[in-house]
C-alpha cells in the first residue's frame, strides 16, 4: 500500500543552497529526504510546494512524501527533528489523501519581503532584510505596489527556471500586496495564487528602484507591456525574502 | 588634550567568546579595539558596561574609551561599522565628560532572559532562546521570581569572576523582575541597580528548576541565607541572555 504524508517545515536559509536538491551544495530537501530515509529505511522523494533560493527563508513551506509503510506521526516528527541541524524544523507531519501534491495542489501562497530603511542595521535582522537606507519615499512604493495587484502577465518579473519557462503561463494573480511598518523598516505581504521564478525579488527590486527615484511609477504599465524580464529592475537580494503560508 | 567617548553597542553573541578580550579566542572588545586604531591610528582601550559571557547577545551594550585626538563622531561611527563584522554595530558614538566610566558610572542595568517553551523550536530563535520544553508552570515561575525581588546578598547566584570575587560586595538590588509572554515562550526582564558575575543565569536556572518542580518554591530563602553557590540551580545557558540597557 501506499502513504502520503505532508510536512509543514520552517528553516532559516542562510546556511543553504535553497530548497531544491542540487550537485555539489546542501539543499533542504536532500537534508530532509536523507533524514527520512534514515527513519524509515525507505527511499523517498520531497516534493517542496516550490523551491526558495539559496539563502531565502521559510515559516510555511510544504512538501510531500509517498511511502510504502503507515508512519507512526509523533515519532516521526521528533526523530526528523532530531535528525536535522537546528535552522530546519519539521513542524507538523501529516497523514493526507493520495492526491495530495504539494506543489500541484497549492491554490496560493504568501510571501513577505522585509527591507530595513535605517542607516545601521540590526545585528539581528541583517539576515533576515534588504538593507535599503538611502529609499525611504514609502509613499511612492506604495503606489507604485498597488499596480501589481490584480491579474497580470508577470514574464518582465520572472526569470526562466532550470527546468525551462517555455511551458508556464506567466499570468498570475496577485490577491493583495500589503506595507507594514515594522521596526526599523518595513514588509511587504503578497498573497498570490502562485508566483513565477523570482517574482517577489524582482519586483521588490523595481518597486525600490521607483521609491529611491530612480524609476518613475509611470513606467510600470510598460514595464508589463514589454514582456521582457531585462527591462525591470535586478532582483532585490534573497536574505529578506520569507515563504509564510501555502494554502490548498 | 583627553577626550572621552562613549559607544552604545549591539551584538549578537554567538560568535564570539564573549565581550572580553582573551588569549587564543575572538571578543567584541578586541574587535571595537583593533577597529578604532585603525580608524584613529590611535591605541585606545575600550572599557565596556561589564563583560557578557561567549554567547550572550547585546543590545544596549555600553563602552567607553579616551583618546588624545578629537574625533568626527559621525565618521568614526560610519568607519567603525565599515570595519566591523555585521553581527557587532555601534548604533551611536557620544562626547562625554571625562569622568564617564562605562561600568563604574553605571546606576543599573537591565537583561532580558528568553525561554522557549514549545516542543518544537522556531529555526529563527535557537539561537536566543532557552529551550525548556517540560517546564511549563508558568505560575510557579512567577512565585518564586518574586522572591528575587528586592535587596539581598546574591553570594549563592553568583559565580567567582576571574578578577576573583574576594572584595565585591554581594549585595544587589533587583527592582523589578517581569515575566512577560511571547510567542512560544516567555522572557523575564531583570532590572536591578547591578548584578554579579553569571547571576542572571543562576537565578534563571533556579527558577526554571522550581518552574519544572525539581525545587519547592520555599527552598528559596534558605538558598539566599547559605550564601553558597554550590546550593543553586546550574546557569541557565548564555544563549537566552541579552544585554538589553545600561543607566547612567
Amino acid at each position: 500500500m501506499t502513504y502520503n504524508y505532508r510536512l509543514d517545515i520552517a528553516y532559516d536559509g542562510t546556511n543553504y543552497s535553497g530548497w531544491q536538491i542540487q550537485p555539489n551544495a546542501i539543499s533542504i530537501q536532500e537534508l530532509i529526504q536523507q533524514a527520512l530515509k534514515t527513519i524509515l529505511k525507505e527511499e523517498v522523494f520531497v516534493i517542496g510546494s516550490g523551491r526558495t533560493d539559496a539563502g531565502v527563508h521559510a515559516k510555511g513551506q510544504v512538501a510531500h512524501f509517498k511511502c510504502l509503510q503507515e508512519i507512526d506521526l509523533f515519532r516521526c516528527l521528533v526523530s526528523i527533528n532530531g535528525l536535522l541541524p537546528k535552522d530546519i524544523r519539521v513542524r507538523q507531519v501529516r497523514a493526507v489523501p493520495l492526491d495530495f501534491h504539494a506543489q500541484r495542489s497549492a491554490i496560493g501562497k504568501t510571501y513577505w519581503y522585509h527591507i530595513y530603511t535605517e542607516r545601521i542595521h540590526d545585528p539581528f535582522r541583517f539576515r533576515y532584510s534588504w538593507q535599503v537606507y538611502n529609499m525611504c519615499n514609502v509613499d511612492l512604493l506604495k503606489e507604485a505596489s498597488k499596480q501589481f495587484v490584480g491579474t497580470h502577465d508577470f514574464t518582465s518579473f520572472a526569470n526562466e527556471s532550470h527546468r525551462g519557462s517555455a511551458a508556464i503561463d506567466p499570468v498570475r494573480t496577485i490577491h493583495s500586496l500589503n506595507l507594514v511598518e515594522e521596526p526599523g523598516g518595513i514588509r511587504l505581504e503578497f498573497y498570490a495564487d502562485g508566483f513565477l521564478y523570482k517574482m517577489v525579488r524582482n519586483i521588490v527590486g523595481t518597486l525600490v528602484e521607483v521609491a529611491s527615484g530612480k524609476r518613475d511609477v509611470e513606467e510600470i504599465p510598460a514595464l508589463f507591456a514589454a514582456r521582457d524580464r531585462r527591462q525591470a529592475a535586478q532582483a532585490a537580494p534573497p536574505h529578506g525574502l520569507f515563504l509564510m503560508e501555502v494554502y490548498y
